[in-house]
């Protein structure tokens, strides 16, 4: 339990980490700062929650979490360019965020009752809302639904817990699994540089 | 009730037809493709579902909806150019589900217990509220709010349903000429190519 | 309750000014108009009762509320001229309306068992969401976010209504003394042309 709740308090700051960044890259102010980092940090999980019922979101109950998409800001406000040098580790938290974030969901999901496609889709909006989020409020379209590949690992993640309930496997062991494999995917995607294909309408 | 589901179905996949259509012009990658999908088709019946407290929402629970959705983005994914020329025939059906959509989303409303001004607003978001998501995701001004004249049968459809509703008229009846009004406006406004208004602050 | 309320009512009705003119200025047809009146209006409010699961958000059951988020569009629509040359009545009750919307947010996400981290975030939101929403919708980075300090005062205006709340001060006159410190705030803000700071990457 305590090495999952650092890892998932970890993942916390590590997302707010990427709203941060990106609110000095287009300017904002210290406010639009902090609520980049929050947004990002927190936009997945309150979605989850808003969408399975689950109140109060554990992004607002939780005093943890809000600190630590709050310190994200405070770090980056105190040390942006030491973030910046630091991108790699930021990336490999950032992957092992996203693992998590997209395990808890789907199993959160299936708690509540959904079938196996609606968890699949909580799973990947909890891994992957609060980028959203964070690009939409920064004027961008969303990074996630242009080039990396981030999504498909989180799909896969979210596959991967929905078909070990199925099977009878126990909760932990799956989500361990889910995570671990969200992280290598993303990791591999991220060293060789894979993207997306992108379809085109006109010419071959 | 059979011909209500087809319909709505059909709906839900015309609408997603929009989202990966305008996925492909925008070059965002296949996932950014299936995300506008599936935003465009379920948007408005989550956010419809989500602010009426009806959990979990049905476009999550009802595994017909989601594959609807991401039916969309496989046709267009296999054939986006045979998709943009039967545009004719994608308008006719998004104008059917926009009536259907505004029509159940009103009822819907009605029967958890809002009142008239409220119903209203939960129809049109329910008719318009996938498209705007899909155009704020893909970095754009919703269409909805620019020009085409989109919003104005959605919600004369809606105020013949509650009105209907409060004359004692029987639901199913009221909801096949709501969504029957809706689609003829829609269908009469792209034909002659009707728009709202512009106002100017400056000039005359 | 009588000053209340009117304040309350008022305060919706100049949030939906600012929407509607915005609309005006991005050349948004007169649907646009409305849309973003009532977002810019009610969106706060409605972020709120989602968040605290308070059903039906009372910016749809309350015809009120409704009624003057339309009423600014019709004002605008009717006379922008007039409401662009009445600027300074307009800031003076949008940041009335921003002090009584953060104060009885706040209030609101005590009653409903958040904890004070979680209530200020709520406060907040229920402050500065409508303008988010409406800034968004019309396709810009929200104005909370770049420049103008409008937040600040809204944190300062939660804080105090989340300690008094700790100290068994009574809540009417907490949520008076905070609504007015954050007029104030904001007034003096505008008056002095006070900005957040902006944080370089590069350069000193």
């Amino acid at each position: 339990v305590t090495l999952l709740r650092v890892l998932d308090v970890a993942g916390v700051l590590v997302f707010g980490l990427s709203g941060a960044l990106l609110a000095v890259e287009r300017r904002l102010d210290v406010f639009g700062m902090l609520v980049l980092s929050l947004a990002a940090a927190l936009g997945g999980g309150v979605l989850r929650d808003v969408l399975l019922d689950a109140h109060p979101p554990a992004a607002l109950a939780d005093p943890a979490y809000l600190a630590a998409g709050a310190c994200a800001a405070v770090v980056v406000g105190a040390g942006a360019r030491v973030v910046v040098r630091l991108a790699p580790a930021v990336r490999l938290f950032d992957a092992a965020g996203l693992g998590l974030f997209v395990a808890t969901g789907t199993a959160k999901a299936l708690d509540a009752g959904l079938g196996a496609p609606g968890a699949v889709v909580i799973g990947c909006l909890t891994g992957i809302g609060g980028g959203v989020l964070r690009d939409v409020l920064a004027g961008d379209v969303p990074v996630v639904l242009r080039r990396e590949l981030y999504a498909v690992p989180a799909a896969v993640g979210a596959a991967l817990v929905v078909a070990a309930d199925g099977l009878g496997v126990d909760g932990s062991a799956a989500a361990v699994t889910a995570a671990s494999a969200v992280f290598t995917l993303r990791m591999v995607a991220l060293w060789r540089d894979w993207h997306a294909p992108v379809l085109r309408l006109h010419g071959s």
